[in-house]
C-alpha cells in the first residue's frame, strides 16, 4: 500500500479521501487555495500545500502545482476526489509521467470514456443499449435535424465531452434544434475546449439509474448493485437512493450484469459508475460512464458495507479485488440528500455567508459528510455542496422516515446562507417519491407549483 | 402504535429516544430539569415540560411529577431511557396504575430482577451458571467470612439492590473483609435504601461479556449477540464492542442461547441485558440482568441492522416480534468509545464548562450519539457521558482503525473542558486489547503506568 497520498481535491471529499487514507495507516497531504486555508481537510491532513489562488483553473484545476505539491510531500499516489482533474486524461498522464500512480483507470481508458462520443460506440459494441441517437458526433445543424427526425422528438444534444450533467440542451420542435445546436456547440467549447456533440432521443418520464462497478488492475470485477438519481434539478442530482425502487429484481439483475460486462470490456479499473435512463417499460439505455467516485458513492457504501474509497486505494496500489460477485449481498436501503447552499425560493441561487450555527443530525443509522463547521466561510468559488446527508434502513419507508427525522435535526444558519433542506422535504413529502414511482421530471413538477406552508414541529 | 411518548430523561438518551419516535411517526414530549432548558432534546422536542430543579431527586427521579407531565401532554406511554428511574419497579407500577404504559417488562418482573439475589436465584433456577458466592444476601459479616472462606479470596461484595456498576467492593484478604462488609452496607443503605448484600468469589483475568436479548409481551424472545463490555474503570464501561472477540463460535453461541433461556424463563419483555463474566477457560458465570437499554446498545444496532428503540416501542405497544432467530444474522464488528467530560490525567474527575468548540466526528460507518453542541454547557449535576462515538466495519482491525480516525477529527474544546478521549486512545493502542485478548484488569494496567508522550499528528 501507499506510504502516502495527496489529495487532489477540496470541500467533503477531500475529507472523505483523507478518512479512507487514514483508515488504511496512510498519511495524507492535500492541496489547498487560499480560499480553503482553514478547511476542514487542511486542518486534518497530515500534511497541506498551497498549490494557488481561489480560482480553481489556477489552484484545484493547476495540474503542475498538483504534481509539484506531491514531489514536495513525497507522495507516491494522487487522489482526485471527483469533479476538478478526477476525469482528466491529460492529468492522470501527468502524473504517471511523474511516477505517481493516479486513483483511477489508466489514461488511455479514460480518454476513451471521456469522450461521451466513443464511450458510447464501445459500450454499443459491448452489447449496451443506446438511446436512440448518433453515436458519432454531428458535424452540422442539418445532420443534427436528420438525426432528430429520425428518432424523434423531443431530442437533447450533448456535448462530446460533457459529463456530470453540464453540456446538454433538451429540444423539444425542429424549429429549436438549429438555435440549440449552435448554442450547444459555443457552450461546449467554452467549457470544455471542444465543440463537438452528439444528438439523442430524449427519453421523457424516464428514470437515472446507475450501477456502482468495482475493477481490479487483473482483469476482475464486481458490481455493487443500483442507485437512483432520477431526483435532478438541471441534470444536477439531489437525492439518490440504493437500490433503484420499484424495478423488478430482473431489471435490476440485467442492468447491473449489462453495467458490469461493459466496465471490462473498455479495460476500466477501480471505482465507476454507468449511467443509464429506464423508460416506463423497464427498458435501460446507457447514457455514460463516470472514472470516478460519486458524491453518492455513499448510499452504496451503507448498503454493502464495502468502503469505496479503501478500494480504490487497494486496486490504484494493484491489490486484487477480494470479493466474487456472490460475495456481495446488499441489504437494506439508503437514501441520500445533498445539502446545498442555495436558496430554493430564489431559484437555487447560491448562498454565500459563513455558518454560525452548524449541529448536523447523528445517532443511529446515519452518515454525514460534510466539511462545514461553525465558523466556516462558505465562499463564492466552488461548488454550493455543503453536506450530504444519508441514512440506512431495512427497509424505504424506515429510510425515509428517518432521512425526514435526520433533516429536521439539522441546523445550519448563518447571515444570508440558506440551503435545499426545505426543498429535499418537499422531494420526500411526494406521494410518488415515496411509492419509489418518480422519474427525472419530479423536480420540475414540484417547481412548477408553489409549496404548501412549511412544515413544521408545533 | 402510541400517539405521543414522554421521554423521562436526559442527555444522549433523550435525543436517542426522541429520533426513535420521530421515526415511527409518535409525537414526543420530553421532562427537563432546570439546568437542561437549553438541551438538545428540549429543542426538538414536539412538547417540553420542566419538572424540577437541576438535582435529580427532585426532577428525573421525582415519579410524581414525571407522571404528571405525562398527563399534561396527554402521553400514552413513558420511555425511561437508562439510569434514573428506569429499573424502578415502583415507577413502573405508578405508570401503570395512572393509565401509563411503561417502556420496559412488568412491574413485577423488574422488581425480582432489580433485587440482584433474587435475580441470582431465579437464574439458577433457569440453569444459569453462578459465579462461586451467596445466593440468598448474607445477613452478618461472620456469614460473610464464612461465605469468602468457602469460595477462596478475592470475593466481591455486592448490594443486592445495587446495579449498574455501583454498590460493590473487592475485598482480597479475609483481614479486610467486615470493614468491606460494613461499608457496602452502610453505602448500599444510602445509595438504594436497602443494605442487603452478597458474596461472590471475584474473577480477576475475566472478560465482562453480555448479551442483548429482545422479548416480547406474547413469549417469544432473540437475542442480538455478545458484547464485550471488559474495558471498564471502576466498574464504569469505557470502550465497548459486539460480537465479543477472540472467544470461540461454540462459547459465544452457548452463552447468547443461555441469556435468551433466561430472559424468557423470568418472563422478561422488551430489550434487555444479560451479564456475564468469562474466565480464561471460557467458563460463563451469570453476574446481572439490565432491564431497559444499555448506554453501549448502538454496536448491537450497527451488526444487526435492528433499531432497539424502535423494538422496545413496539414491544410495549403489544407488537410480536418480527424476527425468529434464524433471521438475526449479525455481520461485521462495531465499537463504541464513550466520550466523558472527564480528566483522565486528574483521576477522572469531572470538568464541567462550557464548549466553545464541538465539532464531532462523521464519514463511513462513524455514529455519534450526543446531546453536546457549541455553546453547550456541562454542568456539575449528572453524568459526565458527553458522547458516544461507534464505529463499524467488516472486521475488528478496521474497525479499530475506523474508531482512531474518528476520535482524531473530534474537536472538543472549553475553558476547563477536558476528555477522555485521549485515555481511549490508550486503550485502542493497546496491544492486548487489538489482539481482542484483554479483561476486566485492562484499565487498571494502563493506569499504573504513566501514558507515553502523546501521539499527534506531525
Amino acid at each position: 500500500m501507499f506510504g502516502k497520498v495527496l489529495i487532489a481535491n477540496r470541500g467533503e471529499i477531500a475529507l472523505r479521501v483523507l478518512r479512507a487514507c487514514r483508515e488504511l495507516g496512510i498519511r495524507t497531504a492535500v492541496v489547498y487555495s487560499t480560499a480553503d486555508a482553514d478547511s476542514a481537510a487542511v486542518r486534518l491532513a497530515d500534511e497541506a500545500v498551497l498549490i494557488g489562488p481561489a480560482a480553481s483553473r489556477r489552484s484545484y484545476l493547476n495540474a503542475a502545482a498538483i504534481v509539484e505539491a506531491a514531489r514536495l510531500v513525497g507522495a507516491q499516489a494522487v487522489h482526485p476526489g471527483y469533479g476538478f482533474l478526477s476525469e482528466d486524461a491529460d492529468f492522470a498522464e501527468i502524473c504517471a509521467d511523474n511516477g505517481l500512480t493516479f486513483v483511477g483507470p489508466p489514461p488511455h481508458v479514460m480518454s476513451v470514456l471521456a469522450d461521451k462520443s466513443s464511450a458510447r460506440a464501445l459500450m454499443r459494441r459491448a452489447g449496451l443499449p443506446l438511446p436512440a441517437g448518433s453515436v458519432a458526433p454531428v458535424p452540422t445543424a442539418a445532420d443534427a435535424a436528420r438525426v432528430a427526425a429520425e428518432v424523434g422528438y423531443p431530442v437533447i444534444v450533448k456535448a462530446a465531452a460533457g459529463g456530470g450533467g453540464r453540456g446538454m440542451t433538451v429540444v423539444h420542435t425542429p424549429a429549436d434544434l438549429p438555435r440549440a445546436y449552435a448554442r450547444t456547440r459555443a457552450a461546449a467549447q467554452v467549457a470544455f475546449g471542444d465543440d463537438r456533440v452528439y444528438v439523442e432521443r430524449y427519453l421523457t418520464g424516464a428514470r437515472h439509474v446507475e450501477v456502482q462497478v468495482l475493477c481490479d488492475a487483473h482483469g476482475n470485477g464486481v458490481h455493487l448493485g443500483t442507485r437512483d438519481c432520477s431526483v435532478q434539478r438541471r441534470h444536477q442530482k439531489l437525492v439518490e437512493e440504493a437500490p433503484a425502487p420499484a424495478l423488478s429484481a430482473g431489471t435490476l439483475d440485467a442492468i447491473a450484469d449489462c453495467a458490469l460486462r461493459g466496465a471490462l470490456e473498455v479495460g476500466f479499473t477501480g471505482a465507476g459508475t454507468l449511467e443509464f435512463l429506464i423508460d416506463a417499460e423497464e427498458r435501460f439505455h446507457f447514457l455514460e460512464i463516470n472514472c470516478r467516485i460519486q458524491v453518492e458513492h455513499p448510499v452504496t457504501e451503507m448498503i454493502t458495507g464495502i468502503d469505496l474509497v479503501h478500494e480504490q486505494l487497494h486496486v490504484a496500489a494493484g491489490v486484487p479485488l477480494r470479493w466474487r460477485q456472490e460475495d456481495i449481498r446488499p441489504h437494506g436501503v439508503a437514501i441520500e440528500c445533498r445539502v446545498n447552499a442555495e436558496d430554493p425560493d430564489r431559484d437555487f441561487a447560491p448562498t454565500p455567508g459563513r455558518l454560525e450555527r452548524f449541529v448536523p443530525p447523528g445517532g443511529p443509522f446515519t452518515r454525514v459528510d460534510t466539511h462545514g463547521r461553525p465558523g466556516y466561510l462558505i465562499g463564492p468559488h466552488y461548488d454550493s455542496l455543503l453536506a450530504k446527508v444519508a441514512v440506512w434502513a431495512p427497509d424505504r419507508e424506515l429510510a425515509l422516515n428517518r432521512l425526514e427525522r435526520a433533516l429536521d435535526e439539522f441546523d445550519v444558519a448563518g447571515p444570508g446562507v440558506r440551503t435545499t433542506i426545505p426543498f429535499v422535504r418537499r422531494v420526500l413529502d411526494d406521494a410518488g417519491f415515496r411509492k419509489g414511482r418518480y422519474c427525472t421530471g419530479l423536480v420540475d413538477q414540484l417547481l412548477a407549483v408553489p409549496p404548501v406552508a412549511p412544515r413544521r414541529n408545533p
